[in-house]
């Protein structure tokens, strides 16, 4: 075979069909043959030249799960002009203008099958995302009087634990409904940390939400 | 080697040296022939008589773990007299009154490792236990008037995800001054909630273990 002279759209085709394998057969039932087997013209060397194991794969594969997440986060974290408070309203209203299904989801992603992916996904939320982006958020809120509590670091961990974990329709899958119902109650959540994040724009969205499911109902 | 005459401790038995061994070398590195050379004088005949699989005896494990929660939230949801409010509130009584470190804890067990014990955990929680015990419970509450909530379904989940899966030092290794966080941030969303269910006593409690760990600090 011919090197391929655009390394990074190997390893983006690598982590695209090794995420589709892990999701339809389960990380534990997927070989490195089989995805070499869904790759087409790329040889084993091929893969080896990127990954050297099928682990360095999921570590990869879930790199890039949660990335666009991640990067949102560190654009709000880092962003000047808003109090911590802002801070988490923003991150909020950007989380319900996601779309609720997208390619991904399509997939039909079952983690019951597989619980390395889910274990991997739970532990960097709190211990890596937690504590890196939602923390200083959290603490620049205390320091500009935005927000109030003594448990700084235990507030961000539950609000991603929800926000990443329980509102995210790979981990639990929820229909256009279930999204918005969640929503609300992440909400609630929030107002009994004294955060009065949900304005009349994101009930607005939430409504719409709500009608793109009843529609799909009848 | 003679029949054993007590089949229960015979399960008690395996379910207890297998536990341990998931914990110490993980789901996925122990096998059935580890889990015979620590029992002593039990065959293979003895475990195959009681477990088909290895599989089977993870399934009994993990019913084992959450027999003792399940029992306190039957005993809870099933008991009359109390208005649904009343019964949450005395769920997270309970909880706080459980001993922070028991002999399972001493195991120093890890989750990180236990992707499969995990994943079967944050399901059965989620999707067994909230259902059946929690949701009731609002339900009635909603019937009675102690609890105003749209989305029961959501915040029985929530509830339990954070009880059972955050709250539990089994999963996310607590100290008891950061136990003693958590509870407070449970406090303050069940607020959120419209449940304004941590009293006097229950405080002192908290101040108790948040003491404890003081203490052990010096």
């Amino acid at each position: 075979m011919a090197r391929n002279k655009h390394p990074e759209e190997t390893v983006h085709l690598i982590l695209t069909v090794a995420f589709r394998l892990f999701m339809e057969k389960g990380y534990e039932h997927t070989s490195i043959q089989d995805i070499i087997d869904h790759l087409g013209r790329l040889s084993k060397g091929a893969i080896y030249h990127h990954f050297k194991s099928k682990e360095d794969i999921l570590v990869a594969v879930i790199d890039r799960m949660t990335a666009e997440s991640n990067q949102m986060l560190v654009k709000i974290r880092d962003c000047s002009g808003l109090s911590g408070k802002e801070k988490l309203k923003r991150i909020f209203k950007e989380s319900i203008n996601r779309p609720v299904q997208n390619d991904i989801f399509t997939v039909a992603p079952d983690f019951h099958n597989n619980p390395k992916l889910l274990c991997s996904l739970l532990y960097d939320t709190m211990e890596e995302a937690a504590p890196n982006y939602i923390l200083p958020i959290i603490e620049q809120g205390i320091a500009d009087g935005s927000i109030k509590t003594d448990y700084p670091e235990q507030m961000a961990e539950l609000i991603l634990l929800v926000a990443n974990v329980w509102m995210n329709p790979m981990i639990f899958s929820s229909s256009a409904e279930e999204s918005y119902r969640k929503f609300m109650v992440f909400g609630q959540m929030m107002q009994g940390f004294g955060l009065d994040i949900v304005d009349g724009e994101m009930l607005e969205r939430l409504q719409e939400l709500a009608s793109i499911y009843q529609k799909s109902k009848q």
